[in-house]
């Protein structure tokens, strides 16, 4: 609340509200950076996961301009998809998107082929927007170091619901977001393995060490910060009684409608996601009608999530 | 508050939540469409002004491949200068940067010569931050469009201090910052006289109609509305006591310190910025001395704003 009330201060100015509004800056990066396990120097502030995840591609293909090939998976989230085609059309970037199966997973064979000596990026999820299903994030992570590709994870699903350790995963690129950890919307982070190399997306003035030019965002900064440590002291069971209550709906629901299918079922899922499979059923009627007894759902007509289910 | 506190929908989603943050949203977006005397869609927000400066020059380089011409000066904000330099590395384009005189104005014949026939873009600040200066912006913009030629003005500084009126300015792109209104930092706004043909800056979703993916920042653009609605309503005389303070100020320190001058001085000026040439002082000496005084000021040792004076 001060940061958005009574300290208007400049964080790069340095008279003393300025010094106060840097060095609330520096607390929310150490609280961030010990959450997802990485060195404070290694967080880059930024106004989202969407734009985290398009820096990383940004990043990787200014880098060197030797390598255009990136592989990704089908089941991304629209902020590297979308950004993909972007760079295909604009920095000349090949693209290859690995295909899941009807788990939702993708097979390391698959991760190792696709991978080339011009490969600049592996982009893949720790645990999918739609489904909850968690990928194995080390392993995909040691396919690339071994190859010697630079590997991002979108990570804002993951965090604060499986344990999620930046350094441990190996990653050299790691997106979270605020907003999905209880801070308000409009911040995020990109945790770098290498600072020193990152190339920005938006440039100005020498903000976050030069990696992105604008004003910081004090009071969003400071809330994710917040949210940050909040979520680090969480007890690790914590989300029992909603996994608990998210497994009985399911049951439920299935003995109910017997044709209806969890997606993503069987498979190691995150705690507070339920994809529901309802044939024949009409996804907005069911969404409006759930929204008369306020109950908040999202329908979608199919899923490239679990591509066998739907 | 309700946005920080009880209403946490996705502006995306279809449910009562999701509809009443999209409902706000659309708000904000009519307020600051009055601010500044544009379309309600002609308003896309963004992070900030850093990101929309980005923007600007980003989208007409990737509109128009065959442009790549750029014309600026040497005294816009680092959003602009450092984003030409990098385009100019990595999008093949080159940069004009126009010089300024003593008073630190550029000459219309000076801009008018600079425009080629492959000019992507013309970019030139509607008041300067260091000195407040205030550019002729309707001159320039006529100019860029009798050559049919991209117009953008950085309008972060004068927005609110002086009139502003994006449609009678006949600019194509105008950056507003919303810390500069009283809103908090992190959100900004590109305005557009020409939505259809924005290429976006950050890809993802399809917020923002597709000109920025990401999650709005609900709290963030409503505050940023609430922000141009007070400054929309203030009395045209609102900031005459505070140029009168300046200008006494201004008085008494060039009586006192004779060699002292004032950098814009003699030019039309926002009312809220006086720009001192101490010669022979330390900045950062003067600006710890005035800190401990509470007073916040901050110092260059060389200003590119007005040469002739430092």
């Amino acid at each position: 609340m001060p940061w958005l009330t009574t300290n208007w201060g400049n964080p790069s100015s340095i008279h003393a509200p300025g010094r106060a509004a840097r060095r609330a800056i520096e607390e929310a990066r150490s609280k961030v950076a010990a959450l997802v396990g990485a060195y404070p120097e290694q967080v880059l502030f930024t106004s989202g996961a969407t734009e985290a995840n398009n820096s990383a591609i940004h990043s990787v293909l200014i880098h060197d301009l030797t390598k255009r090939h990136i592989v990704t998976s089908v089941v991304e989230h629209s902020a590297i998809l979308a950004y993909c085609d972007f760079v295909k059309q604009h920095h000349g970037a090949e693209i290859t998107c690995l295909p899941v199966d009807s788990y939702g997973m993708i097979s390391n064979d698959d991760l190792k082929a696709a991978i080339r000596p011009d490969t600049a990026l592996v982009s893949l999820m720790w645990a999918n927007n739609e489904t909850g299903v968690i990928w194995p994030i080390a392993e995909f992570s040691n396919i690339c170091r071994d190859a010697g590709v630079p590997f991002h994870t979108d990570a804002v699903q993951a965090i604060g619901k499986v344990p999620v350790h930046f350094e441990k995963c190996g990653a050299s690129f790691l997106s979270v977001s605020g907003h999905k950890i209880g801070s308000p919307k409009g911040i995020g982070a990109l945790i770098l393995s290498e600072p020193a190399s990152f190339e920005p997306l938006i440039y100005g003035g020498k903000q976050e060490r030069g990696m992105r030019g604008g004003t910081e965002s004090v009071p969003l900064i400071v809330a994710l910060g917040a949210a940050a440590e909040i979520v680090s002291k969480r007890d690790a069971g914590c989300w029992n009684p909603i996994k608990k209550l998210r497994d009985e709906f399911e049951s439920l629901l299935i003995q109910r409608i017997p044709r209806a299918a969890i997606n993503g079922g069987g498979t190691e899922r995150l705690p507070n996601t339920s994809n529901v499979y309802l044939p024949g059923l009409d996804g907005d009627a069911i969404v409006t009608f759930l929204d008369k007894k306020s109950i908040c759902v999202r329908a979608g007509s199919e899923s490239v999530a679990t591509p066998g289910r739907i």
